[in-house]
């Protein structure tokens, strides 16, 4: 989602449309051309700039591609379309990359977790409510716990709708490309190739009904959230002893100090994501007209922001679990030593009359056990 | 979601799982009891009094019924449970009703919008983009494409995960209803058997991991989005006198004046659903350790705001539909009177070389029978 | 800035205008009537009611108070003014009295931590940098530090503007008022005399310039982030045992827990409020001709959320430093056994070729005395 | 703002100090040195990295001097201070010109409309509330409420406390620094001496308590919130066709269209500001210990994209009002043939018993007086 990734998906766009016209024979073959070659890097300041200017980037991108594309290619390139369907459609290829790499850094969270799980399965770690000791447990019910948060991202993430194309021309209407295209039938249809062309969906035109935007904004600030609340239980073991970051940062100052640096930035992604996703929800909110006056144009920064974040805190908290380090000893000593955790135990024999067990940790076992099988159901499938 | 149905679930909940706790015979037939006689509205004041002492109302109520209750049922009731588990089911409880609710005035919204799709097919209103006059149009787009919205609202909220029971017990473990039940396995089993009896699902312990309630949060906000946007081009169709409320409200000082009441508040409505559901991110991301020491008391009273919010606007949104009123005759005149709105035909019958239509609809009423068929798939699923 | 609170300012608003009127020659004498007389809190279901119905509870409020009064006030109550203008001038009575009581507490707590930071000049406290051991410290600096937070909040206030009328009429030009007064000057004379005589500023009418609240909802947002900042240091205090309560609430099953709910309840409003005040600024920035069709309109529910929500946590922020306690001991403990805590000062000592000292604590008493100073200049000034 | 500003900041930040350690005999001149030839915008990249590994760019920015530099030089660069410092005195750098940039913008802007408002003293303008068609008014008292928003935003900006350098040290104590100048009160004679040199105030250390960046950031808003009424109501003026910027965006594909491209990107900005000054107060309530784990982190970014966006949208609404046109003939018709705008006059004179005047302007013109008086006393002041 970086800046060079959307104007790549802009040009790309743009090129896949030129296709189908040509392809459909409405651009005669004339105008066939890689308007890839066109256009590079070095044209991305310039397209940006001119963004403030015209309220969006595809204005100066197209002016640009017609400059220096031959005549052909010229009178045809852009034509069906508004600024806002090639800045929508870009997006979306950009959202479908960004997901995808998304997807793979949580199974390997997953993969990470299992492990954890696994090798945790009988050490004791204290568990905690409202900040103070509560129950006996095991580093393995927490390892699962997190594991279940990520797993619940990655059913957010599975039930995201398809990512469509934007077809609509200037109103929606798609009446550019029915008067190209001969009948409203062959621009539906033409719309169809170019979302096959792409690896996109087909769509009804969503100009102003924005659920795909804010549908995935919200899915990615739902794996921050699962990230922030690992992080944070990350920053209370660390505080506790218990809990230590495979490699921490350094201090300028003070060289004793190992900083559990990626739970640190993990923790502000969260703190920053829900407003970013609340954003975007904003803006879809302000949706008007056939074309809205400023909300669609909240959403890119907003967006991109988010996605990038989301990315950089996907591969931090990859990191982090891969290498999580768990002091057994003293996440033992804090169990055995903590007061009281015994005691419901005790008002639980008293009413069953049973002899209490030396252990009491429920049904902990059986949990992380469902857990697991969870996550390996979800590994499988994602194969 | 008001305080009594949020009071009533809590006693429903636990009463519940009283009766499944004799059901499965830990506790003794004596303890049977129905919790729901012993208290009323008139307890109401002093639980949520006692709720800021304790900081959740579950403590108070637990207190209280074991106050009233006899001795048999006093030493039973609530066994097993948490403070947080009891006001988690009684939130999943009122959720389920209250998207029950939502749904139903979604579906009355899709009946209307179908209506006025239908009864303008033939309507001429321009469409604007950035504010101004853009391409022909048809109020049955416009309504078509309020309508996409709605559907879309519609389709995030059959998204959401089943609503769950909470179970987990003091830490998540289900150590207390372990050591009652016998077994982890016969735990599990009572708690299904709980949720059986509430209609709610049974679920891994979910203390903190919170993404029931962010996806059913956004869900919301995304309906409030839906609304705004359609009480945004209200408001501009109602500033051209294209549109009118059926009835508007009075001004205490302006006698000539019909204000778009509904509209008005359904925007209200629209700029503050953003926030409430970044509020319910925020808490989740701050969930900690095996209960939260504030996430999860920030997010009570934020999902009843967004719960309540959301339904009076369902039922406002419904009203405005219902009683909506074209002003045919400006719309048309509007439309005959815009400059430049052929401008893009003429262009591209420049391209193609073919004449112009009289009309400039492009694919509008293929578009509009798209949605319309959406909608009749989607009521007839409901059905 | 409960309901009824909001109700009986709304009223006074209205009384007070009457008498104005009246006191003016505007009004005949018959006109005159204490309008607080003809309601109660009965009526407070249904003007809530209404509200819904209108847009704002003031128009049902007017035509309830016209029924009720006799021919001559009915006739004369609530002329020149709009609902907007009563709402407003009510909301600005409430918050008078809020952030007057919000003061108050706040010197409370300044008092509180005055004390604990005086008591505890000496008591050894480590401190932590990103959750780790950093370098020695006092328990007087920590609170010293929460005093300045404190004092920074209580600035914010200070530097509010002062809370004014609104008199601005239907359309923000006093023009009903300059026909009734006869001048556009005495229309500005009598809307000052209806400001004084509530104690409230004149002001440019402000029906969509909305600065004065939403800087306001900034001020009490910014004490909840004081009083965040304090609870998240108690709440690992407590999680390190070296802070305390000074009396906890209990656990539903486990007996053995002193839960800190105030701290608790603390994080959770600071985990709100930034969404509350965020929501007041795009109330705001949704201002729209000369009364906005919605921005308005979302304010106020917020705003009384925000402000409940902050008196809660003034009381509870009150308390819970009344009440801290400090285990010295282990405090002590903690920073005799941290490592690496004093490899700074021997970097430095490097540098200057000087002997470290027994200590390593800087300016810390220094600093204590300048906060001490400052809260003590601000009390000699509340007085 | 931009990521060279803050880069040479921090250089800045890092050379005075070094200075100041100079001057006051504690490094020895050998250490003199002028920092910022050692480094270049060629390094911005690789601190940039640098800063998500280590959680700050100070670290390696510390690492990169005192590579470069002679050996006396690195061996008393950054001594006493710690990463937090540096960046928190550098932002403060950043938003002292960026404020000076903001304020002389609004200043532009106060001047725009002074102009309008006095052009269009007596142009007709009809009022309209809740959309509808209100009273009479006037364009000049349109421009004139617009202007005291402007001068309320400027107010805010006013309010706000002087930028501290921050120059805690390690832990807040100073305590290096305490180590390096040999007394705490030689220490804040040093932190003093630094202030002085880059125009900012000394202040107690602030790592934890940041009200500076949230009111700030509040102001900003503020400014943007004020923007986005403006924008609101242009665009509402465009649609009526009574208002047109200088000179709109053009169409990708509608050549007619001259879209009000400003108006739409303030819109923009206002829709995204609240959620970004919200993050600011979020991060600083999750401020804890003697540095915090998440929230200062969460400062950085967010504040940049507020005050960047902020200066963009400022530079915008000069060049919207400096250009915005009034279509006084169409105001005026619109004016004269409004329904029931002099409704409200005729029931004020049924109450008088004199003759309605032939306008309804009330204190129109008295309230225009006193917000140009109002502004010129800021300009005058401003010199």
């Amino acid at each position: 989602m970086a800046e060079e990734s959307l104007f790549t998906a802009l040009v790309t766009a743009e090129n896949a449309w030129l296709a189908t016209l040509v392809a459909a024979g409405i651009a005669p073959r004339a105008a066939a051309a890689d308007l890839g070659t066109l256009t590079g890097d070095a044209d991305i300041a310039d397209i940006a700039a001119g963004a403030e200017a015209d309220g969006n980037p595809v204005t100066g991108l197209v002016g640009l591609l017609r400059d220096r594309a031959g005549a052909a290619t010229a009178r045809w390139l852009h034509r069906g379309l508004t600024s806002q369907d090639v800045l929508d459609t870009a997006l979306m290829l950009c959202l479908r990359d960004a997901v995808a790499a998304l997807a793979g850094a949580l199974d390997q969270q997953v993969h990470a977790l299992i492990g954890l799980t696994e090798r945790h399965r009988a050490t004791p770690m204290l568990t905690r409510t409202l900040t103070q000791p509560a129950l006996p447990g095991t580093a393995a019910r927490k390892f699962a716990n997190w594991l279940a948060g990520i797993l619940d991202a990655i059913d957010t993430l599975k039930a995201l709708p398809a990512r469509p194309v934007s077809a609509g021309g200037a109103a929606g209407t798609l009446a550019a490309t029915t008067e190209l295209a001969g009948s409203a039938e062959a621009a539906l249809a033409l719309a169809a190739a170019w979302a096959d062309k792409l690896g996109l969906a087909q769509a009804f035109p969503w100009h102003t009904t924005r659920a795909v935007i804010t549908r995935t904004g919200d899915a990615l600030v739902g794996c921050c959230d699962a990230w922030g609340h690992i992080a944070n239980d990350i920053a209370a073991g660390v505080r506790a002893g218990e809990l230590a970051e495979g490699s921490g940062g350094g201090s300028s100052t003070m060289p004793h100090k190992s900083n559990p640096v990626l739970t640190v930035l993990l923790r502000r992604t969260a703190l920053t994501a829900p407003h970013l996703g609340a954003t975007l929800h904003a803006a879809s909110a302000a949706s008007v007209d056939e074309r809205a006056d400023g909300g669609w144009h909240a959403e890119w920064a907003t967006l991109r922001t988010l996605v990038r974040r989301t990315l950089v805190a996907a591969s931090q908290a990859t990191e982090l679990l891969s290498g999580l380090r768990v002091d057994t000893a003293r996440a033992t000593t804090h169990q055995r030593e903590a007061q009281g955790i015994y005691a419901e135990q005790q008002t639980m024999a008293g009413l069953t009359g049973r002899t209490p067990a030396a252990q009491y940790l429920g049904a902990t076992d059986v949990l992380v056990d469902l857990v697991l099988q969870r996550a390996r159901n979800h590994l499988k499938e994602a194969q």
